[in-house]
């Protein structure tokens, strides 16, 4: 999967990826009205408002970009029918040849992130017949419980050709409070950037290592030294757009090679519409917004990485 | 919900929670059978299995305990039916007036962080209408994104009169690889259990507070001293049992007045009827079974508390 991730990077020569994270109030009243008017203002009418929502995204995005983020909390706050709205979104991606990286955040003792990683990248067994949950193609997942809680996670991507973004600096303003302590003179995060190389070590595709690193856009110095720690895992980088992150911070999260990054935006493509910049779409046309932001993204990227070189 | 949970403890003289990790090969063959019978080899005979297995096992133990702890990652594996299961399993528990602690170990970002606080303890709002999701009385939470991470659960217990166990020192094996690592002389997982004593301070019951932390019996030293470092904080102890925690090693998470501490046993109970010592009950009477397994480790608990004082 990360051989398909790098492919369908370079065919796109977009190395972003959409994140699609519908909070409510994101959701234009045209989609809302519709959907309340068919399932009521519940838990399936939310659910029918997001899934109207992304599908209207993926449509106008999908030739763009290589992949996707959905985050799953979005959809849990919606309980069961959220989480089939989550389940659409994937699958309705994979009919788009899209990559699915679920942001789902797990991480525990080893039987139970065995369960995790069975819930959204294997399968499982019941009597003698193997069926399946959840499907995204990558999943991230949280290092803190150290590696009897990553290797569970490993064994399925092994087995299934799948991969992981694992937490090594998060975007977040309070992101430091442990993750920047040091030990041995060192950051955590870089403690932590060594064993995802060291992970991934075991489970390497052509160029990558199907076990990659997630480093928030907002932290670039620290990107840059975990590029070096981490050469072989690609790393995926939130906080661009909306948490406060450019183009230009980018730059470090790359290799020579113009790969190893994939750049995630969600609120600053999905609810483009909201901002001044895309107001004239107008919000029935919400999806064309998203698709100019897709755009006006590539560029900026694009443009960062020419002028870096 | 810390003041009703400390209330039960003392009326059932039970500082113990059943850890409902349901495994499908924990589920008796006469179950499966009769859901497979039912439901097929799908994903929908397995939550229809493990429902049947749960709820035997809350009607066999529920008048012994205070608290119940299913373990959402046994139910994420059956996708959509599983997590159907664990609202069921959550709703039943709620009607025998159980607490439940959902271990879910969420944490990310603000903004998501809100979304599982909502998902899990709170409301959101659809139109004009405020809709539930799954609905447990407190949940488990990872701390490696730092307090912006924490602090929306803690937001949503004050509405909503609920609780935390934030991840200090976990029971796995590998733990120690980052958790222990010393910052300023002192582990990782001090200054995470320092934090959670400031975080609970905003939060407080009668006698303890709503925000508690997770220590695994499998290292009874550091329990001590985390018991010292949080001396207002509940600690949920997993690793009683299957992960090789006794009752002796169990005393120091105790205060002195014989409360803050709640100790797991998940296998040990649900599956007791596989094990040799109470192989008599047979697998057709395995709730039975569990309901001397939780009257043993009770006295267990009980024996070794009285001893130590």
């Amino acid at each position: 999967m990360i051989n398909k991730l790098v492919e369908k990077i370079k065919k796109t020569g977009a190395p972003i990826v959409v994140g699609l994270d519908p909070m409510m109030n994101f959701v234009p009243e045209h989609i809302k009205k519709a959907a309340f008017a068919e399932k009521g203002e519940t838990l399936e009418g939310a659910a029918e408002a997001i899934w109207l929502f992304n599908k209207e995204i993926i449509d106008k995005t999908y030739d763009l970009i290589p992949a996707v983020k959905p985050q799953i909390a979005m959809y849990e706050q919606f309980g069961i029918p959220g989480l089939i709205a989550f389940q659409k979104t994937v699958d309705y991606c994979h009919e788009k040849d899209l990559v699915v990286i679920g942001d789902i955040k797990r991480g525990d003792i080893g039987s139970t992130s065995a369960a995790y990683a069975t819930a959204h990248l294997g399968k499982v067994q019941v009597g003698n017949t193997m069926c399946e949950g959840f499907h995204e193609d990558f999943v991230t997942v949280n290092p803190y419980l150290g590696t009897d809680g990553v290797q569970p996670f490993i064994d399925v991507c092994k087995e299934e050709k799948k991969g992981l973004f694992i937490l090594v600096k998060t975007s977040n303003p309070s992101s430091g409070e442990f993750q920047d302590r040091l030990i041995d003179g060192r950051p955590l995060y870089e403690h932590v950037g060594e064993k995802v190389a060291e992970w991934g070590e075991q489970l390497m595709g052509d160029s990558y290592s199907y076990v990659g690193a997630v480093v928030g856009a907002t932290y670039p110095e620290m990107g840059k030294v975990l590029r070096k720690i981490m050469p072989k895992s690609f790393i995926l980088v939130p906080g661009y757009g909306a948490q406060g992150g450019q183009g230009k911070d980018l730059v470090h999260f790359f290799n020579e090679d113009g790969l190893g990054a994939i750049v995630n935006s969600s609120r600053g493509i999905i609810a483009a519409y909201k901002n001044e910049k895309y107001a004239n779409f107008g919000s029935i046309n919400f999806g064309d917004a998203s698709r100019q932001a897709v755009l006006d993204m590539i560029a900026d990227i694009d443009g960062a990485l020419k002028q870096a070189k």
